[in-house]
């Protein structure tokens, strides 16, 4: 089913929104441990108590395993390691000891170009999917067939960010939901027109889902409920989100 | 009452927890226009349906506006406008076109210091709170003690990221919850110690609350129920999330 058409007989996203509107996140449980070639979708449509209009938001970590983007890396072989994030990126922007803050193939701008060691066997890192839009739409893809219900799929990573401490999780691919809400030309409360409010509303259901889903606690995958319904249309972070170097200043 | 001191009988927020873990995002309503000196946390105080363990999301721009941070500027001067975010920087990065990337005394590196024209009446524009993480403090201090009940509060803005499309809210303020929660140390699912999990939890429920808070709606808070109770302690975004530029690659 293409992105943004519904099965006959299901009410529109909306519906879930309550008056004043609501949001909820919930914690995907029971999903396990995924290993290359584990039909992750599968797991996620059973495990995951799906309604229509909602977004699933799934860790990097678990696409990259059950694509089986693993490679072997003795975790404490630091040039090993620095090596393969430089496989992984086509240009090193920044080094600082172990960290090298690089940008990927596909073109996000992240520390040692996403390869993971955390929630890994010993032995292995993970890379990021070759194309985390087609993974998200494959697993929607999965669920929409299985349980007839449609569904926006969002695939997370943790980020760093330039200037601020800590980390957030934002997202590398979306399926069924737009990355970035584009609300210029939309009068504000005043009934001025907005300027610039481009909202990337694809990495704050991300960072949402992870406030569910802790680091430390095994869960790969929550469901953010009620985002409204013109937002659940043909999205992709690539086309999105990923700024092109010319609009950059800072690369 | 300080940070993290709870009135003795209230249950801890915990409680507020379901299992699997599970989050809800409500819109604060009813707020209507705030102006200089407006008891901005008296009417939030009264408008919103505030539960103990509740984290309350309050916009940049009714803090500033109830703290009189309003400056007279005329929305097409566009060298006025560029010599009041000069003014409020103590640096500036990088320039293009209208678009200026400074280090606001803060220390927060953002597009044109924080000087906002939109939901502002033609003729001023809104400037950051003096100290975000004290106008969270008032706030919730006078929700404590009108309400007894213990929330935390975060102040939101909305800020552009260096290489990623889109805007996010992120949080300038917060009191009674901690901005960056450290999961260093704390072993992994398969019982790897973590690396490097500096959440800034704080940028995550600012967005979180933005989705349901939208742009053009004058919807200035929201609440965010059910985070785990030991994030409810002091915390401070100055000193927890404005990364000092000796640890900053990009500045």
């Amino acid at each position: 089913m293409p992105d943004g058409v519904r099965p006959a007989g299901h009410p529109p996203a909306a519906e879930h929104s309550a008056d004043p509107p609501a949001l909820t996140v919930l914690a995907v449980t029971g999903i396990g441990a995924i290993h290359p070639g584990d039909d992750l979708a599968g797991v996620l449509a059973d495990a995951a108590p799906l309604a229509d209009g909602d977004v699933l938001v799934v860790t990097q970590k678990v696409v990259s395993k059950a694509e089986g983007r693993l490679v072997p890396l003795d975790h404490g072989d630091t040039v090993g390691r620095r090596r393969l994030v430089e496989s992984q990126s086509v240009r090193v922007l920044r080094r600082r000891g172990d960290l090298l803050i690089t940008e990927t193939r596909h073109g996000f701008v992240c520390a040692n170009a996403g390869v993971d060691l955390s929630n890994v066997d010993e032995g292995f890192a993970t890379l990021l999917p070759e194309d985390a839009d087609r993974s998200a739409r494959r697993i929607r893809d999965v669920i929409v067939a299985r349980r007839r219900i449609d569904v926006a799929v969002v695939v997370s990573d943790t980020f760093g960010r330039t200037w601020r401490r800590g980390v957030t999780d934002v997202a590398i691919g979306c399926a069924g939901i737009a990355a970035v809400v584009d609300l210029r030309g939309t009068a504000d409360a005043l009934g001025q027109p907005l300027l610039a409010t481009e909202v990337c509303v694809a990495d704050e259901i991300a960072g949402a889902a992870e406030l569910v889903m802790g680091k430390a606690t095994g869960i790969p995958a929550a469901i953010v409920r009620g985002v409204p319904c013109q937002w659940l249309r043909r999205g992709s972070v690539t086309d999105e989100v990923v700024r092109p170097p010319a609009e950059d200043l800072f690369r």
